[in-house]
């Protein structure tokens, strides 16, 4: 026992140390993206608040700014979508590096982004610029979706930066997957020209799919 | 000794290895759900800002927005409720999956769009337009009694996410509790009707009363 | 070994417990109330957005603006020094019960609130406002050093909350600096009536100085 | 075995609590600064969101508005990598004192101004007023980095606050590394004499090659 302990102890304590600073480094990241998804979710409401302050009939002026809601609930699950998916992916990787904090990086911007293309959506789904901002709103979409292939696939490549948990198959069905984002907000940009409000529908149907049954 | 141990550390590992990634996962829902709530509770401050650039005698024209600063501290409250509220119930929880993460998103949705309502509110209480605020306000916290609801039942229907430290008699203490909120939100949104006024009373009323003693 | 180790076992995995329980129960309080503090810090800027879009030159219209940056910096240190002393407050305690909750949560009412004493204050600093301006703004610091009292005198009553790694002369210790606060913003209140920039002054003094020494 | 154990248990829960402690001494410090940088990143787009009400022709509106995007790409950048030097900077320290804290407060304060130079080199980059927007622009990195060596220098001195697995060489360096930022953000701001374009894209390039190359 003498002999035996002090190196299981040791070995014990070595592992302990690679496990912790393993969840550290992952660790960080998915709080600080975590902040800025649930930032950015909440500060839709923003978007809103204009609204407050119209006069008239007030049930009247609500019912009229219908797509100012409507934006807002497109984008809310678009973000927990987001958050729900980096959640996933984060489950697989252990290690980052510089590289894919980057690519990390570009996924925050695209989400930071979102409330003005939102904004815009709301503003304009009804008038003669509506074309363009559903092209803004659907493309933000297709960015994210470019950006989160861009950080799956960086991190999976000979598998980099995942865990040693992560089984061939768990890689392979992540792979097929993220086909989905591409070409749904592609469908989404696409039908920007046809309709504005079916642009926006598309990305909150995909959205709400996503998190029901993902 | 020898054939014992290693026995005993392998269970010890395993036990740990579940211990610490069931934490995890509740872990992360949690700390995004409080980001939100944090976030929604201090953004509320935003209402505010329009009084500061008010002219004339700045005591008198304060004083004049009372409603807004009424709101202000019922909207806070009924956050900070739903905060501790949310708190309690993940004491019970141990594990997610996709439909409770979507019906816990519902809840956050809720809590996103309260600024909105409480603004509306502070606007329009003393107008003509107060009751239809009201009633928004009424009805956003009624919405969230529900998502309350559901969040709960979803998690405790067949025991199905929670831990094995939870007892029966706990699950019905909390089945008894979770009535008093639609209840008393469905009165809330009812008294819109009535008064404004009256509406968002009750709805502080009922915060600060379950924040003292619940 | 074989009748002393499952005793050891389960003492340590109890007391393994009871420590991880303790620290979740402050853990998820400190972190809620770590967030309003950032939050609050960070939307300051908000009061300072205004000045962006003013035309002219923009060299000589910043500097008349300097009321609104001294008091974003002076908001910004009081906030500072919020979440420091909130910091030490909790390497004191260990518990917490509904009761705490609701004083902790009123300290993080006075704290969302912060940006409106602070527009007001930029607003009216030099104009016939300044008086009320810097009356609401001292007395918003007055009644925070007023809730960080009510939260330490609960928690250290009987030694109600605290740790059993806290002993009598921190309590004194403590009791002792906590007259400071109340003091300190009593005199910056009182000194509204002399001078609006002499209160916002005396409260920025006192946070550096805090931040610095304490 | 019956001495040796307790003797084992007793040093390896002192490490333990040793350790624990090490780690939640910063761990408050980093989560709050990351709490900072998430949300002042996040709300950069609240400079853009006036864009979205813009009348006629919206693609033509939004091209005119390239500077206000251009602020806010540089912002997102500068924020991202004040977050992932911060990052660096913490995998060293170990200890915290109030002397430490106030020079990373002086981080923070600078960090959550950055809002507001992005929006008065955003509206004012094509016009009279940019010289002087790019300056403040350029000086507000320049005082970052001032504080960013402030803070490593305070911490590194006579290794005051690092941790015993810091090398010589690690503080070598770093101690290099420090002087990129003041003359990156020096040269930037003194091309603001120039030409407000290159001040703020030299402070983006910085930023980007930090992020992909450090």
């Amino acid at each position: 026992v003498g002999e035996v302990e002090p190196t299981a102890g040791a070995a014990k304590a070595v592992e302990a140390r690679v496990v912790a600073s393993e969840e550290k480094e992952t660790g960080r990241v998915e709080a600080f993206s975590d902040g800025v998804f649930a930032i950015a979710m909440t500060l839709l409401v923003i978007d809103l608040l204009p609204l407050s302050t119209i006069g008239g009939d007030v049930a009247i002026e609500l019912s009229n700014s219908w797509p100012t809601f409507f934006a807002f609930i497109s984008a809310f699950f678009t973000i927990l979508v987001i958050w729900m998916n980096h959640h996933s992916l984060f489950k697989m990787i252990r290690k980052v590096d510089s590289r894919f904090l980057f690519l990390n990086g570009l996924l925050l911007l695209g989400t930071t982004f979102i409330p003005f293309p939102t904004a815009l959506v709301a503003q304009h789904m009804l008038d003669s610029g509506g074309t363009v901002a559903a092209l803004v709103y659907g493309a933000t979409g297709l960015a994210l979706a470019g950006a989160f292939n861009g950080v799956w696939r960086y991190a999976a490549k000979n598998r980099r930066l995942l865990g040693s948990h992560v089984t061939q198959k768990d890689i392979d069905r992540v792979n097929q997957g993220y086909w989905v984002g591409p070409v749904g907000y592609g469908t989404a940009t696409a039908l920007a020209f046809v309709s504005p409000i079916a642009c926006v529908g598309l990305v909150t149907a995909l959205a709400i799919f996503y998190a029901l049954f993902a």
